[in-house]
């Protein structure tokens, strides 16, 4: 065992766990049982559960609650301040057509949360159907199911669940979903009406889909019957930590080489672009879709708030002005993922206690104890104060059948606070995975 | 016939309807013919479909726009930049439960729409029920039906007819909906399972239900079975043309003393206090009800966006800040409705051709031509470039079995706007009254 780095808190293990002897494993349950209760002694109250912007990153946009003048009319020359226009402003289709890469007659800009527009368009193909392109889900007389890649955003399980859609969890890997998975499914099975993907920095493994995938997803819409729709929730489209972080081919633009068009719905917003709580949220698809989306929405209300919408035309200006604030968001996040990698890897590299994905954007990092510990370990490091994302909440039905994945969101925490919640995490890790195998 | 008064293109005729003779009636047809002609030569472009607010009115709420600091966190110190917060901040609650007369426990303070908020409520209720307080109506396995006060709000019947809910008609007169058909309906049938009101000002009638009516609804929940709602969209709650104008009395207050306060949900919004499109709406409801609806609301939001309704506070601040903003309205929309109801007065009063409300306030004077003639009235001013809401929007499935009511919104145009467009009006309605008897 390497001597205890006082200033970290981190504790380094000189072997695998399968190598070590029972003496070894017994040694270090000692001097771990020890680390950990001094760690409950210390009071913590920490906290790494909420993939939020910090205040430091909210102070970024502060600008936009200053930026409109006193005309309040776009360049269309509509007021603003009034009722109408379902699919929003043009001045924010422009800005946000192109992270969706989908042209500006396939985007409607909405209210403050894209969850809402998810949650709509899943309601409206369970229930109404899609105009002209097809019937409801709910016409067909069978329980409507999704195809739910894992590790993946627990509100997305919640939307399905909600609505009584049956959830079928499908593996991910660095790629993104297991294709050939996903395929045989589809295939097999005409009740599988929708799949969720978070294809760039995906939450919570942080992982970009892959080309190969991306082409396949567009290639669905061939597979499945026309009552099929991705749900291609790019929520961190332009969230990374350097200009060189990978990109995620279009969807959109393969799907145009597949004829499918009409199979996909792209969702984004700016809720961790400025305000995660009074950003805009947009949605991209066909003009055909859009349609009938627009029909269906107009039920439920007569028009965004265009005037928030006018605020981040404004505030954010074009590409160039929305990639640069998103490098300032970079300068702030990637020290604390740094810190993250650094505790996991310091801790825990060639440990065989602990796998996890090192990000390059994003919100999340996802890490993988051994089957059986993950609950354990939440629990653990919430004795010792410090919080953490149930286990199994990024699974459907909060269900992680080998119970190992965590979900761990350093965003809002202060460096130093990140350190110190890490050194409990690595601790917590080390000690379940020791008496794991000591039992 | 009086003299034709050409500085505002009146006509007045002598006497009514029914005991003009039949020269009597051809030569008003030809007189009114040859005005109607006129006015069709004149090129008019007039509009008095849309109950919106005008821009005079949109500007007396652009010190919204101003009104935020630096400081962007609430009285409890939440930043109100980041996610959370599904019921809305506190300030907001204290200023609008007053507006319903509900608890500070028993209101919710969303985003841009009261629409949105009454559409996820009937629809949480026709499929996900109420949680501990009753079942979905689907689960009922019938149809659900609502009661439907008309004339009334085109709107709230969309949101019916887009769920798959029936509709049932109920008269109105000048108290609200015609209570003993109601409680007759509601007492026969159990697959009623709500009712749409707009207590005060009503939509398009302008009536306000009386105390009596009023306490009728409050009981409709001890008639009702336990997943009965009363919608109550209180559109217009404050906003009347006078200090003097009738209030409606307390639905929530006559819930109490009825027990029934888990029997109804009430709406409201600042569309018409503030920004049309950029305001906040609420609901009120009892605490049990509450709890419920925010576990559903949850679903489809992490929360509105608080920083606009940190604005309405800051700029409302309280009760005496919101009645003289309403005074200010007051002061705008009153010479419109003036300006109808002179129009209708000086050409129409004793004809027998039509009847109308004279409203306190809202937005709409309603209108009930001789039955049958209600589309061509509608038809004749359009042709004559005066643009009016269709004949039967009022009523569900836009069908006005008598094909007599048309709603006047003066609102938006300019007082010589309203001038012009209420004379061809008057004409359009003498005209096809004249050639009816005639024919």
């Amino acid at each position: 065992m390497q001597a205890d780095n006082a200033s970290t808190g981190r504790l380094s293990l000189d072997q695998p766990l399968d190598s070590a002897s029972t003496a070894t494993l017994q040694e270090w349950e000692s001097q771990l049982s020890q680390r950990y209760e001094a760690f409950k002694q210390a009071n913590l109250k920490l906290d790494l559960t909420r993939g939020k912007p910090s205040s430091q990153q909210l102070d970024l946009s502060n600008g936009m609650m200053t930026v409109l003048g006193s005309d309040l009319s776009n360049e269309a020359g509509t007021d603003l301040r009034n009722y109408g226009g379902i699919d929003g402003i043009a001045e924010c289709k422009a800005l946000f057509a192109p992270v969706l890469d989908v042209n500006s007659d396939e985007i409607l800009v909405g209210g403050n949360s894209s969850l809402t527009l998810m949650y709509f368009a899943v309601m409206f193909a369970l229930h109404q159907g899609f105009g002209d392109l097809g019937d409801s889900w709910a016409s067909e007389g069978k329980t409507a199911k999704f195809l739910c890649p894992v590790p993946g955003y627990d509100r997305h399980f919640s939307v399905c669940e909600h609505l009584g859609i049956d959830m079928i969890p499908v593996a991910m890997d660095e790629n993104g979903p297991d294709m050939d998975q996903v395929e045989s499914l589809v295939r097999q099975d005409d009740s599988i009406k929708g799949i969720w993907c978070v294809p760039r920095f995906s939450n919570p493994t942080g992982i970009v889909y892959s080309d190969e995938v991306v082409s396949r997803i567009a290639g669905l819409g061939k597979i499945a019957g026309r009552n099929f729709r991705v749900f291609w929730d790019n929520a961190y489209a332009v969230h990374s930590f350097s200009d060189d972080s990978p990109q995620v081919a279009s969807l959109m633009a393969a799907c145009r080489a597949a004829g499918t068009e009409n199979s996909v719905y792209l969702f984004g917003s700016t809720s961790k672009i400025t305000y995660a709580g009074a950003g805009v949220a947009f949605a991209g698809m066909s003009a055909a879709n859009l349609t009938a989306f627009k029909a269906h929405l107009g039920m439920t209300q007569i028009g965004p708030d265009k005037i928030n919408q006018l605020r981040h035309a404004r505030f954010l200006k074009d590409q160039d002005g929305l990639a640069q604030h998103m490098r300032d968001h970079a300068a702030a996040l990637k020290p604390r993922f740094d810190i993250v990698l650094k505790h996991l890897n310091e801790g825990l590299a060639d440990s065989g206690m602990l796998s996890w994905t090192e990000p390059q954007g994003g919100y999340f990092v996802s890490v993988d104890t051994l089957p059986g510990l993950a609950k354990q370990v939440v629990g653990m490091a919430a004795d010792a104060g410090v919080k953490l994302t149930p286990a199994g909440a990024t699974y459907p039905y909060g269900n992680d059948p080998e119970d190992r994945n965590i979900r761990l969101a350093p965003s809002v925490p202060t460096l130093e606070e990140i350190d110190q919640a890490m050194a409990v995490f690595v601790t917590c890790v080390q000690l379940a995975s020791v008496r794991q195998k000591l039992a």
